[in-house]
């Protein structure tokens, strides 16, 4: 068992250990720099004892070597995009950090795959594809800091998951490394595989508490010939939430479709200055891929159902760099939120879709009740809304109500059949309410497969369950 | 650990409990009714002691209960189109037969999700989604017998992979019983979660040895409002599986593309005596669905490519009979091979794309070599092939030949970066090959994460791996 006090440093013993293995140029030991890998998006901290950087698989086998000997905490990290302190190391110990395992090894173009090591940013593996005519669909809106190896750890999703699924769903095979060093590989090359357990499955979105990834062999698709973005604004985000679900039941397949509430808009006005977005109280941002007499074709039912709708305003975008100026909208909405209030907690609630309007009026009314400045935005084809209630740490009060609200905004998902997290996955933050989706059996089930692949439990230790403690 | 001596038989103390919390009318121990559930599609064969046929959850717990109390073996069973053994009793004990919980409980065409019984046969659930102008892709060739239960235990491919994927990817939620009796319920009825491991995509392609199916939550999708099929004959088989990759490469996306080698081709021949199929050596069996303009586009593409490859002959087909009646070749595949010989062994083995006109050769000259008549087709756009040879089980020497070509034939699938099941699975047939693919640490991995849910191996014992021990 690990507390939080077993191993808060590593001995000068220990340090001088790794640098031999690693070499003391893939060490990183001073405070200043140990502290940059301290905390992840969820603005949780907790200071590592050393830092590895590991160049090659090789590395990767002598640091778990070590450290389960040495029974250290391991805290494999890719960009420290996490929203949930997934990336955290919160009992000390060594983090591993893939900085230096950035390499995309292959593009295979024949078959539709791409090696990579772990560090690959997602947006470079993206171009990488787009240089081949391939598309790599998965689209967190971190895609440009984020790694392949933590959108696989983290079972990423994005704004593309309707059309497209989520990274899980690109991943074909793993090589591995266990706690202890043990070199593994799962699945195949091949766009279909069923030898055996489908252990890459299981190691998707498993936090990096199972096994730390060395290298990923990804599925790659066909480049879309034709784009477009429809941006339409309304008078109210009810009206505007409904109306992309009424696109979704035409049956209509946008690549994306993501809803921004009135103090979204706002808030992303505010940021901006586009006139268009001022004092509008609901948006709608709408991507059709494909060929283009389909896309034409759909976007025009589409803009229909927006006007029907009585859509103040509507911008139609082919072009990239207009297509871009369109979602740089959506993606700066995470910094933007932070005009009103120093500190965010960013639920990632999903529901089934046809709740979807009922949960987001149970929202407002939450927010109204815990007098709460509440920001709501969704992937709406998935029924992934993000919930982030914006406060002031200081303020105790409020971060209690805050603290309250979460508890009900979870409870509120369950009761509507939805589930804690669509894509943020548990990490820290949500452990504790782990128990509102999962029963104490199934949590126990979870745990002993976290037994099976790491013993000591040393391997990203606090992350998914409350305790850390293995029962 | 059991041996197949160890519960040849229940005692009837046993038999009277079973029927005692059961019920007695759900409980088959006349010799002839046991014997239907002694064999699956794989023709491998060993009698249960009894066939349990539950008609509600309760049931599979009180069954899991008393069998893991008194130590026997059980075995959930499909409709035993397995072409492994996955299905088979080899052990005796009792046989859990899903065949009255095969009830479609509910399809909820806001949310696309269809919620149902083990036993419901995957043809009845595409009807149904149809009926509700939605569609279940799936598409495995046994669909018209095979159940839901038995495609998720299998993680079932099928005619549609490429487009479409797999039964895993339609997978949302599972109600599962494990040994035992304990009930556990993992996934969301959400297009997306990731709270905790993702357990359900480890159940899939599990083969029914980690925990007994109760409920299943699907993904559907919006029905396609066009559907165009193909069938195109080539003077030899070589040409026709080159355009066939021609066509992926274009890009274009295929729903189906299907490939019969000449011998596939003749035996279609001499099953349907369909004049175009008359001296052919080589087709392929295309369909595209979408909407009408892109349906149209696609097809004219691969006409075109067919063409340009001297196609012999072209059938379009648009309307649903013709369409039916042109896959119903395919379809006939499996019975009319059995003109060629008694006793058929079918690889479906996958592969990397770019390998596969080299794999091909290298099948055909296995073939020669061992002097086997061998039927090829293929699930072209997965790399998925399915190599049928064909043999007299009365003839020894034939037969050992077989052994050793199915041997060469999985070695030459690793060694072009493949695998030894795109979709049949592993069962007892494959279990001695395991070791072809993965190593003797991934295989006690994976004998780990049985041991987690079934540590005492009662649980369709005798399947994926080799030896039933648990390490």
């Amino acid at each position: 068992m690990i507390t939080s006090s077993t191993h808060p440093i590593l001995t000068p013993q220990q340090i001088a250990e790794l640098q031999r293995l690693l070499g003391s140029e893939k060490v990183l030991i001073l405070p200043e720099e140990r502290l940059v890998y301290s905390y992840d998006g969820s603005k949780q901290r907790s200071l590592p004892a050393a830092v590895a950087m590991p160049t090659a698989t090789e590395d990767i086998v002598k640091t778990l070597q070590f450290a389960a000997e040495q029974k250290i905490p391991v805290y494999p990290r890719g960009a420290g995009t996490s929203l949930t302190g997934a990336a955290v190391p919160v009992y000390g110990g060594i983090v591993l950090t893939f900085t230096k395992m950035n390499r995309i090894v292959r593009i295979d173009a024949d078959n539709l795959t791409a090696t990579v090591e772990p560090g690959v940013i997602t947006e470079e593996l993206k171009q990488a594809a787009l240089r081949h005519n391939l598309y790599y669909p998965p689209d967190p809106a971190s895609a440009e800091f984020s790694t392949i190896g933590g959108n696989v750890a983290a079972g990423a999703g994005g704004l593309r998951g309707l059309k497209y699924g989520v990274t899980g769903d690109y991943v074909l095979s793993l090589e591995v490394v266990r706690m202890g060093g043990e070199l593994l590989h799962f699945g195949a090359e091949t766009m279909k595989s069923v030898t055996g357990y489908d252990v890459v499955k299981l190691l998707v979105g498993s936090e990096g508490t199972l096994a730390v990834f060395s290298q990923i062999i990804l599925r790659l698709v066909p480049r879309p010939p034709c784009v477009t973005t429809i941006l339409a604004v309304f008078d109210d985000d009810v009206t505007a939430l409904e109306t992309a679900l009424k696109i979704v039941q035409k049956p209509l397949m946008p690549a994306a479709l993501e809803f921004m509430d009135a103090s979204a808009v706002d808030c992303a006005y505010r940021f901006t200055k586009k006139p268009f977005l001022n004092n509008v109280k609901g948006l709608l941002l709408i991507d059709f891929d494909g060929v283009r007499s389909q896309v034409e074709e759909d976007a025009r039912v589409a803009r229909e159902l927006c006007l029907a709708a009585n859509a103040r305003h509507m911008i139609d975008a082919s072009v990239d760099q207009e297509q871009k100026a369109l979602w740089d909208i959506r993606r700066s909405l995470s910094p933007a939120l932070y005009q009103l209030a120093p500190s965010k907690i960013n639920q990632d609630i999903c529901v089934p879709r046809s709740t979807m309007l009922q949960v987001l009026r149970e929202i407002k009314e939450l927010s109204a009740r815990y007098q709460l400045t509440t920001v709501v935005f969704a992937h709406a084809g998935d029924g992934n809304f993000h919930v982030n209630f914006m406060f002031d740490e200081a303020n105790r009060d409020e971060a209690n109500r805050v603290d309250a609200a979460v508890r009900e905004l979870f409870t509120l998902a369950i009761q509507h059949h939805g589930t804690l997290s669509g894509e943020h996955g548990i990490g820290t933050t949500k452990a504790p309410y782990l128990p509102i989706e999962y029963g104490k059996n199934e949590i126990a089930l979870m745990r002993q497969l976290k037994a099976v692949w790491d013993p000591d439990n040393l391997l990203n230790p606090g992350k998914i369950f409350f305790s850390s403690d293995i029962p």
